[in-house]
Order: structure tokens, then C-alpha cells, then sequence
């Protein structure tokens, strides 16, 4: 390889280009497979960049392919999708949009898991990585993917022949911001993040006037009594050595207090690490739920719909050396960190499984050094330093999005053939 | 008093036209205060039939005067709002309307409570009892009241007014469909239907991401776990001899399975025949609301705001001895029933306490005879006949409404003078 | 009749004796059918007064025939079994007595239900009754019952012959002591007391050390949310119009803090006061309780078991109509009170039933009256007024015995013929 | 060191004995610090080998000591109390012991933890090692400890002076039998077994009869909802990398279906891993305790009362290597197994915790190996292989005996000199 060095400098070229970018897309964010604009504003940069550029892969998905000569394909990814969040950082760029949730209902919409982050970075290195384009020789696949939210967007773009219309890929590379701190990158070897199932639950009472409950199969109470029974999953079934997490992250039934409505809606995440912990959870999840709708005396069988279906994460323990070792040599090994499998989940792994080819994802800091190192000290970071998801979630711009220019161009190279 | 038979069978008359306006009304509901087609409607045909008529009296509501010589002044009231309700009735006129709740939520609409058959068999009664003005003298104060399922109504009248703006009544009148046998009313003489109250009830917790639930306090559970515990307010703190009812109307957290939202929502309606039982189970609530906050370690105490305040209606026992009377005459004493107290809430009481004089409200059924009766032979009425606010509530057009007219002009003939 | 004044007045005479037979009684309670010192002291007076006396009737129970010539037979009830509750009232009679329950364990016993005072009351009548016995003829049964508190033992009499082996009465007269002031009585027609259907049930789960949760079915899981499900019968299945009580008197699972136990046993007890509603409740309590074995992946059905079957007790409207005079001439109107019904349970009902003849069954007040008066001003009746079966129920001596024994005696004569 | 194959074959002589013993120990169970019987015949069988014996040290434990020349002083460590637990092993040497708990309540007792098995191996061993003296030289201090089941026996030998009146060790060994297969040995090296912290909580509520709950307040009720909430804890406030188990083993609180008593009796037991998570479960615990008091009403604060505290036991790398090499050698590699963490808890370590010396603790198996093969293939260990504290745990004698004393007698020689 020639002058990597002189090749990554050229961030501080574009580095204010990027900051707008980054700006632009946060207050713009649009819920999953309805990101028209980000895909739209991300075809128009990679056509500027000189990439072969295909829309509408995988409904919203956006691929740049970047050919330069003999040597190994490289699909880069970066997801672009947002969440029904209501901003609540305060920045000037902060998110006002709104958006319409698969409901149909009218919802906030945020990026509070840092895609916007992702494609700037992506795009950034894809940037560095044209410009220095005699240094190296080989094919890069820019995979710009919707939907990762929902888990739905890798696979729509492989249903959509992402393997078949485009190179095919000899290794996987992807990103994630995350709250450590800024300036650095984490990796994890072998399971990296967790299998992650989404369902929605439908469980059916009988509506009443509220004040006749003797009426009513009541649904409110049916469901409650249903999250509060789907505690006992974790805290009794799943023996402390295994991982596991269930979430309610939604309880929705009723518009009126005088009013007992005829249904009641649970939106259940389950995450897991292992495929026999995963199927015990879910097992036992329906199986509480079944016989909570027993004991409200219900008329109907709760019905289950999936909504994600994320397998678990495993970065491939020799691609990982290999992307390891020069993110070290470029960034320095005192900020490349070892990190703990973590319970986020990701679709990202689809793509290198379909491929039959090693996946290597990574993580970069997004939170001010210093504040990070004092709420660590005064022990309140899950106050203090807000994760993904959150409605306060807001990396700093730098060195943030320098470090992920920086190690998505380099982990690229490190797969690349040097000329 | 002349020929009341007469008066009553022109009723013939204007059948046709009664029940294409009941039917026009039903497929046109409106939201509480929102009922400004509803209001204009009536304001007209106040208008064919000669009263003085006054619109926007508590924002949405409705007076026409009719005075008709010396002699006491009769309130005749209908409430005229729907219910954010789907209707289910599969009736060629249900509803398809929708409406924007409180929160700005779009929300279907239905009359779901009959208030269109209110307003219909009032305006049936007013025709009536123009028709026979040479029958009868005295002064009709005909109130068509907005807003009644929020309880806020009858309120917004007299603060706009009523009682000084209009001749002041010597008694109040008023009626309800209720799912018994189409073609009979019903009476009760005393507390007739319960105080309701209604909060909303938000409780805090932190959102995080659904799979680090040790970064968040989780309003789901801190919500179901309080509904669960509202039940023992009934089951532990209210003695088997008095009555109140405590339902959970509605319940509401987060929109995503895989995000832990940072609040959730109850919206509690209490029923109570007694001030002291009233007050103890608000009492109760709120003490529960507040530990189960608690309990969860939440940071910011849970806030409550009162949606709805209806007092215990009473029918003054003479009134009602007087009324009934008329009706016993009217209708045949086999089809004047003595219900039991009911556990739903009016705010029609408020007229006549405000004006210092008796109120009587009774009940005309609107359940086919037949289909009544056997669903109570078989032990199947909570199932086979929708009660008031279910999706499928649907009086039987007639003898439903000549019933209401007829009970609505037999009880204000009673009260005013013959010629 | 004679001069009933001075029968009345023989209390005087016997007031001392009858004083220190309470306090060794209520310093000696036997638990139900264990009443074997009980029933020899009362054997022994029964004797002493000339009564024909026959024990082991129903095991432990105590029939006296007091024959005084032609006339009605009336019976006379009083029930003699105590409670497994530790006393605390503090009273230099206090018992410390202990027993065996039906499990085998060891307990507590205390008169925690006043059984003490009615025997002593009916055995102060009955001296009345003898030392007057010039005034009246007809027959006394005085039937002193045992396990009244299982309600085993009415039945346990009546299946031994009661009705067969001694004369069979015309009426059945009865009291209660409660908490309201001492010096009055109170008496309820129709429907005064509840149906009380006791069950002890099972649930199964497996046992395994307490830290590996997941190889265990846990029992206290279980049979804790089935206790909060329970409380959603009478909250949301028993209609407001209706009464209905279910109470989950004892749980009990495992021993130690470290072992997750095998099972767990629920001890309810359900009370109503009409048919349907007790099949309702009952059937929503086995409902519940299998589906939350089933939510809990229970792999044996939970086991129910009968522990009591009471009925409602229904007082005869005539009967107490001719009980309620004689009490108020005796005792003055104003110390006769008239009641609501009683969500206590008796077996005392079960004599007419089975005899065919009117029951009356009244209360009398055990509550010093100035307390009384002071915490029902205060709004602390329940505090400060210790009602039956608590472990600091007490009534004062006087003037609850006189005039429990004044009731009893009166009573007795309004059915009896006078000479 | 000699010929150890020559001292370890002496089992072949000794083991009918032992199985005896075995057999003898587990018929005759006793509890935490009244292990009388068990004592004595400890430490008559030490006399008879010859060692020093000192009964009565921390209570009952038994001290024996084997001086053998200059050397290093290696303390062995077997306990011996049982369980409160209903054996239904079925075997003809079951226990049919009863005992008293620390309430007072007369209780079954068996040896479900294998602390029979301990004994009897240490025993053998000790046989072994006087038996071989002529092969090593040092100290052996054998350590013969009373209630390890309530975390109290370590702890009374220390206080009554252990490392002052006996040798001090230069490390401590012992060991444990556990559901894996007969015939192996298993080690952990670091962190191996959780802290355990026992809770014994008491509720206050107020008693009254089970008809009138508007007078108690129902501590079943209140306690059940605690049990609910807390699973809570693990569910929701500990992270999916931290481990922690939250047990409620036993719920207690009143004796009848129709009395509803005045409080209620929680034991909790806590296991962990990390100071910082044991922490915050426990405040968590506590937190949620006193919550569900205030949900409730309750006129009295919750009492918390310690029953256990056991540390993490942590087993010293290097003595862990050196320990593990010497019993691979004897049994062969194959049969020697790398275990992970376990979640149960010892207080084994608070002996070189105090001495400041390091502890090497193992496991050995007591599952006949093909059941245990079978229900590993089926899935079914947790069903079919019954875990220590269950009431049907049973080690198969053979060869779980031979394999005991052989693992003890090589890792004593492993840290004794040889000659």
C-alpha cells in the first residue's frame, strides 16, 4: 500500500462538507423504507464521486460500486433509516419531522441511533478512498441499506439480488456509533451482538361501558397482568449463565377512561446470544401470554405478528484480527478498544451469511471524552451519557466523524489490494 | 288538560321523517364540543317549528323557547355528542365519520351512547307539544346540550349563562336509551346514576434502548404493575356494601417494541353512589399511582389531571312519583319499569341543582323485545345485547323513538298547565 | 305471661358466675371439634340446671332438653369453637392456649369470634328460663354446636340425628356478638348473612435450588400472581349491583430462602349473597388459578379442596317480626337496631332448613359505647374497633353478657306459650 | 512423593465401610449447628485413625489434626448439616429425620446437598493419607464444619479461634458433589460461586375477618404484589452482561381461608457475582419491599432481617493450576473437567480469606453417567437429573465415593511434601 497517511489527511478537505452532511441528514431523518430524501441526497454524492450508482435496492437501498481495477471486493455498509423518537436534545439541528409509523399513525421521527452518522462517514471514506484510488487496486461495494430498524432492510436488498446485480463480495465492513468516548473504536470477536426478535401481540377482551366491567373481558388488565407475568422469563427461566432480555416496549389499549376497549396491543423485543435461550424465551413468552388471556376469561387466542427477526451478530474471529491490526497501526492501539458482546441487535450480518463470506462490524465513540471519563467516575453513565435510541442521543460531531471516516476507509484498505 | 291522545298520535305525522333524521345524525357523529353539524341541524328545525333559538350557548349547545302563556317553566334536555368509538354495527347508516381527541389524535367517531336518539325524540316531543299548544300553557325550555360523555357540558351551559339567559325552570326533564326492551322506560326514584370520576394519569420512568433495560426505569411495567394493583381498591378497600367501580380505560406506552419509552399514560374512571366511598377510593388510587412510582424507582413523581367530575345523580322522589304517574297513564303501567340504580354517570343533574329545583331522568329501552328476552332466558344479555359505548350499540329505530317522543311530551304535559 | 320483669332480674343473681365462666372459657378455647373442656363445662352446668343432657351429638356438640309442659319447641342455638389466631388483646384472661389444626400444625388458639360469650349468654338463659319456669310452658333444645367456624358442625348435628333424637322444633333462635355498642342489639330480615364457600388450593410447580431458577417451576411465582389475578373477579366480573368477597386468607410455600419449593397452597374464601353470583366467583377463581399454572408451565393441574360450605342465611321476615317486638318491649326500641346484611357467614341457618321451620338470628354489641361513638366521630371505626376474628377482639363483659343473656331469655319466651 | 497408586488402592479396603458410613449419615440428616450425631461419629472415627480431635469448635464442628513431620500445613474442609427438606428419593436409606427450624416449627430434614457425601470422602481420605504417612511429610488440619446451609458454620469455627488454637494452612482445599457425571472432577478457576445474601422480610398489614377487607389491610395481597415486583430486578435493573438471581423461597403468611391476617413473611435469597451488581439488587429489593408497603396503605415499615451472607468464593488461580495438574494426573485429563461459574454459594472461602491463604474448592460428580448422557442428548438434565437442595437429589455411591476420596487424598498430597 502507498501513502495511507497522505491518502486519510484529505478528511480535513472535506471535513466541514461532511459536518453540513451530517446536519442536514439529522434534521431530516424519515422512518424505515421511506427514507426517499437521505437516499436521494446519498445517490446524488455518489454519482459526484464517479460510482456506478443503482437506486431502489431493496425498495429504498442505494448501491455504489466503486471498480478500480483487479483484486478483492469489499462491501462497505452503512444503514440510513430513523426511529419514532421525539428529539429532545436541544441542538440547532435538532429533528422537527414526523413521519408515519406502519400504523398509519402520524409519529415523531429522529435519528437516535446515529444512521445519519453512519452515512456520513461512509460516504466520507468512499470520498478518501477516490481520491486515492492509485494506491490501491480491487472493487468496493458501497451498500447504503433502509430499514435496519425494523431488521428488514439487508434482506430486502439481498431478496432484490443484491449478490446477483452487483460484485460479489469477498468480506463485509461495517460500523456503528456508540456511546463511548469519541475518538475511538471498539471491536468484538467471535458473537457480537444479540439475536433480537420483535412481535406484536394482539390480545382480545370485550369492550364495555366502563362502568360495567362485569360486561367486558377487560383488556387492560389482561395485558398487564401479561407484562408483568413476561417478568418471570428472564428472572426465572433463564439461568444466570445464559444472556437474555425481554422488553415491552409498547402497551397500547383504550382512547377513554369511561370506556373498556376490546383489545389491548404488547410490543415485545426479545434478545438473546444463544439459539436454545432464544427459543426458550420465545416459547415461554407465548405461552405466558396464551394463559394470561385464559385468566381474563378471552373469547379469542391472543394472535402474534413478527416484526423483526434479527439473528445474532457473529464477527468472524480472523477477519476481525485483520481489521483490528490496522485500525491499531492507523489509529494507535491505546484507542482501539476490546469490547463485551453487546445487546443491540443488527441486520448487517445477513449480508456476509447470504455471501457465505467472514462479516468484520466495529464500533466508534461518539461522546465527549471528558464528560464520558466524569459520569464513568461518579458512576452515572446510563444517566449521564445518553445510549442509542434515546431521545437525547447526540454524538459530538468530532472527533466523531473523523475517527469513523478514518477507520471505514482503513478497514476498507486493509482489505483492498496495495499498488 | 284536552286531548293528550291526540296530541301524542301525530306522532304518525312526522315518524317518517323522525327516523330519517335519526339515521342522518347516527352517520354524522361528532366529538364532544366538535358538534357544530349536529348543533346547526337542530338550530334549523328549532327554527321550522317557531321556537326562539339561541346557538353557542356553552360553545356548542342549543336553546329554543317556546312560551305558550302563563305557567311553569319545564327544562327538556338531549346531549348530542358522540363517542371516539369504531362503529360495528354493520347498520347501512353507521358511522364512517372521524374526529380529532383531545390529544390531536384522529380518532373514528360513533354514536355509540344514543344521543342521536336523544336529540331526535326531542325534537319529536318539541313538534308535539307545538302542535298542541292550545292543550297546554306554561313555557318550554327546549336544551340541546353539547359535550356530555366529558362531563363538561352542562357546565359550560350554566357558565355561559343558561339560568339567567333563558326563562328559569321549575323542574328538569330528561332521558336516556338503555339496552332493555324497546318500548318501555324506566325509573328509579333517588340516587340514580353514580359519580364518575376521570383522571389521566401520567406516570415517568428513563427510555433506553429495549435491550439495556438497566439504563432505563420502565413506565410499561410501572404501568401494568399499577393497574394490577388499582384492582384491589374494589377488591380490598370497599366494603361489600357499598358500590364503586374502578376501570382503567385506556393504557399507553411507547410506540416500538425495541425502544423503552420514558412515560406511559392511564386514564382511570371511578364510580361511587357515596361522597365518603368516592373520596376513599380517589384516595386509594392515587396512594397506589404514587408507590408503584415508587416501586419502580421512578424520579419524577406521576401527575394527575382530572378529566371528568360528574356528581351522583339524584331524582328528586316527588318529581319522580309525578312523572312516573304521567307515564304509568300514558304508556300502561307494564311498560313503566323500577330500575335499580345504575352505574353510569350523567352531568344532567347539574341544571336543576344549579337552579335549585327537582330533577326526574329516566330511561326508554331500545333492545328488540324478542331478542331481549331470550338472551335473558339463555343467561346470555352482557354478550348478545351491546350495552351503552360498545361498537355494536344500535337501538332498534322503532318502537324505540315513538316510545322516547311519547315519554318526552307525556312528561313535559305533566308538568306544565293544562287549558 | 308472667311477670317477665322479674325473671329478667334473676341475671342479677347469676351475673358474677357467669362473669368468671366467660373469662375461663375465653382463657380456654378449643379449636372446632376439638372442644372437648368446653363441652364437659357446659355438659356440667346443663346438668346442674336439671336440663336432660346428651353429648358427643355431631362429635363434640351438646344438646340440652329443657321439657316444661305442652307448647312449641324452640331451639336454641350457640356455637362454641375458637379460631387459630394469636390473642393480643392483653387481657389478664388472655388465652395462651395452642392446638393442632387440620394440617397438623401447631398453632395458636384464641375466641377470636366471641363464641365464649354466646355460650355463656345461652346458659344464663337457660338459668332464666329454669328459675322460671312457672311463667311458661312449652320445650326448650338447647343446642350447643360445635365447629361452627368450618362450618362442619350444624351439619355435623343434624346428620347425627339431631332433628330424630330430640323433640323437633317450631322455630330456631340464635345471636351473635359484633362490633357495635355493647347494650344494644340488631337484627336483619331476609337475607342477613353471607354464603361463604371455602377452598384450600393447590398449585404445583418443581423445586430446585434457589439459585438455578430456570431448572424450577416456582410455586411462590405462581401463587403470588395468581393472589393479584384473583382480585380482577370481584374488581372486574362482579357486577357493581351485586356483592361478592374473595379473600386469599393464608399462602404458604417453602421454608427457606434458598430452596425453591415444589408447591404452594392458597386458602380463599369467597362470600355472596346470591347464587349466580357465587357460581360466577367461583368458577373465575378455578379459572384463574389453572391458567396461571398454565402461564407459569405447571406440568400438574392445581388441586382444589372444600374447606367450608356455608349457605346464606335467610331470617324469616315473620319470625323476626315476632323476635324484633318482644326484644324492643324488653329492651326499649332504641337499643334494638335495625342492620344491613352481613357479609359474615353462619351455619346456624342450616337447623330450619333442615327442620322445615323459621330461623331468627340476631346480633348483639360487644363495643364499649363511648369508644364506639368516639371512633365513628373520628372516621376510625376500623382502627379502633376491632371486629371478629381480629387477634385484639374483645367485647367488654358488660353490659354485653346481660344483655346477650336478656336477648336470648326474651326471645325464647316470645315463642314459647306464656301460663 | 511414593507410590501414590499404592496409598490411593487402599480405597479398595476401606470402601465398604465408607458406603456404610455413607448410608448411615444420609438416614440420620440434621440441621444447621444441631449435627450432634453426625459430630460424634466424626469424631469418634478420628480418634480410632488417630488423629488430634477437638469437638465443639464453632458450636459443633470437629477439628481433627494429623502432624506428620515438617511440611506444609494444608487445611482439608468437609461440611455436614442438612436441609429442611421432605426426601422422596425413595431410596431404602432414606432420611425420615425431623428437626426444628430457627422458628421453632418441627420440620423434615435431609441431607439434599451431599453434605453425607462430604464427610464420608474426607473421612476416607484421611484414612488414606495416615494410612501413607511414610510417603509425605507436613500437616494435615481437617476440618469438619457445621451449618454451611445457613452461612454461619465458617464463620463460628473462625470466631471460636480455628486459625488460632490449630495449625494455620498454608491453603485450603475442599470440595463439593454436584449433578454432573460420576467419576469426574470439576474446577473453576478465579471467581467460582456467587455471594449470597438471604433476607428474611416481614410485611405489616392489619388483620380482620376474611369478609370485611375495607377493615384489614390484606398483607397477602400486599405480598404477593411484592413477590411480582421484584422479578423486576433481574428483569429490568440488571444488565444482560451482569448476572444475578433474585429467589423468594418462601412466602408465609396466615392460617385460615376466612381470617385475614396481619402480616406476611418473605424469604429472598440474592446470588451474585460483582460487589457493585450485589448492591444495587439489594437496594433494589429493598426499595420495591417498601413501595408495595405504601401501595397497600401500610400503618408499619416492612422489616428486613439478614439470614445469609456469603461472599463470592474465589478460587486462587495458581493453587487452582497446581491443584488441577495433580488431579489430572491421578484420574486422567479426560476425567477432569473446566467448569463454568457456579450460582451457588459457599462459605468455604472465609477460611484463607482469613488465614490469607489461597483455596482451591472443586466439584466431583455424583449422576450416574449414562442417565446423565441420555438426558443431556434429550434435553432433559433440568427435568431428569434432580439438583443439589431438590427433595429427590441421590449421588449414586458408586463412583462418586471412590472418586471423592481420591480427589481429596491427591490434592492434599499435591500441597503436602513428599518424602
Amino acid at each position: 500500500m502507498g501513502d495511507l497517511g497522505a491518502v486519510l489527511r484529505r478528511i480535513d478537505d472535506i471535513r466541514d462538507d461532511l459536518t453540513a452532511l451530517y446536519k442536514d441528514l439529522h434534521a431530516h431523518p424519515e422512518l424505515s423504507f421511506a427514507e426517499h430524501r437521505t437516499a436521494a441526497e446519498i445517490a446524488r454524492r455518489l454519482e459526484v464521486l464517479g460510482l456506478e450508482v443503482t437506486t431502489g435496492v431493496g425498495r429504498t437501498g442505494v448501491v455504489g460500486v466503486l471498480r478500480n481495477g483487479d483484486g478483492p471486493t469489499v462491501l462497505l455498509r452503512a444503514d440510513f433509516d430513523a426511529l419514532p423518537v421525539q428529539e429532545q436534545t436541544g441542538l440547532d439541528y435538532a429533528s422537527a419531522q414526523r413521519g408515519t409509523d406502519p400504523d398509519g399513525h402520524d409519529v415523531p421521527v429522529m435519528h437516535a441511533c446515529g444512521h445519519d452518522m453512519h452515512v456520513t462517514c461512509q460516504l466520507g471514506a468512499l470520498d478518501l478512498l477516490v481520491s486515492a484510488r492509485e494506491q490501491w487496486s480491487g472493487t468496493v461495494v458501497a451498500v447504503f441499506q433502509p430499514a435496519e430498524e425494523i431488521g428488514a432492510g439487508a434482506q430486502a436488498m439481498l431478496d432484490d439480488g443484491l449478490l446477483e446485480r452487483f460484485p460479489r463480495p469477498d468480506v463485509c465492513l461495517g460500523q456503528h456509533v456508540f456511546p463511548f468516548p469519541a475518538g475511538t473504536v471498539g471491536v468484538i470477536s467471535g458473537p457480537s451482538m444479540s439475536a433480537a426478535d420483535g412481535l406484536k401481540i394482539t390480545m382480545f377482551g370485550r369492550g364495555a361501558h366502563g362502568s360495567q366491567p362485569e360486561n367486558a373481558i377487560d383488556p387492560v388488565v389482561m395485558a398487564s397482568a401479561t407484562v408483568l407475568r413476561l417478568q418471570t422469563v428472564v428472572s426465572r427461566e433463564v439461568s444466570a449463565r445464559d444472556t437474555a432480555v425481554v422488553t415491552v416496549g409498547s402497551i397500547r389499549a383504550g382512547t377513554k377512561d369511561n370506556i373498556i376497549p376490546d383489545q389491548a396491543e404488547l410490543r415485545v423485543n426479545i434478545r438473546s446470544f444463544d439459539e436454545a435461550v432464544r427459543e426458550r424465551v420465545i416459547a415461554a413468552v407465548k405461552r405466558i401470554v396464551r394463559a394470561e388471556a385464559i385468566a381474563s376469561g378471552a373469547e379469542r387466542e391472543p394472535e402474534f405478528e413478527r416484526l423483526t427477526d434479527f439473528p445474532v451478530l457473529v464477527n468472524d474471529p480472523q477477519a476481525t484480527d485483520r481489521t483490528t491490526k490496522a485500525l491499531c497501526e492507523q489509529l494507535g492501539a491505546e484507542r482501539v478498544l476490546a469490547l463485551d458482546p453487546v445487546t443491540g441487535s443488527e441486520d448487517v450480518g445477513l449480508f456476509g451469511t447470504a455471501a457465505g463470506v467472514p462479516t468484520c462490524y466495529w464500533f466508534f465513540g461518539g461522546v465527549e471524552r471528558g464528560k464520558y471519563l466524569a459520569a464513568r467516575e461518579a458512576g452515572t453513565l446510563s444517566r449521564d451519557v445518553p445510549s442509542n435510541h434515546s431521545p437525547f442521543f447526540a454524538p459530538v460531531v468530532e472527533p466523531t466523524l473523523t475517527t469513523g471516516v478514518t477507520a471505514m476507509a482503513t478497514a476498507a484498505l486493509a482489505w483492498l489490494d496495495p499498488r
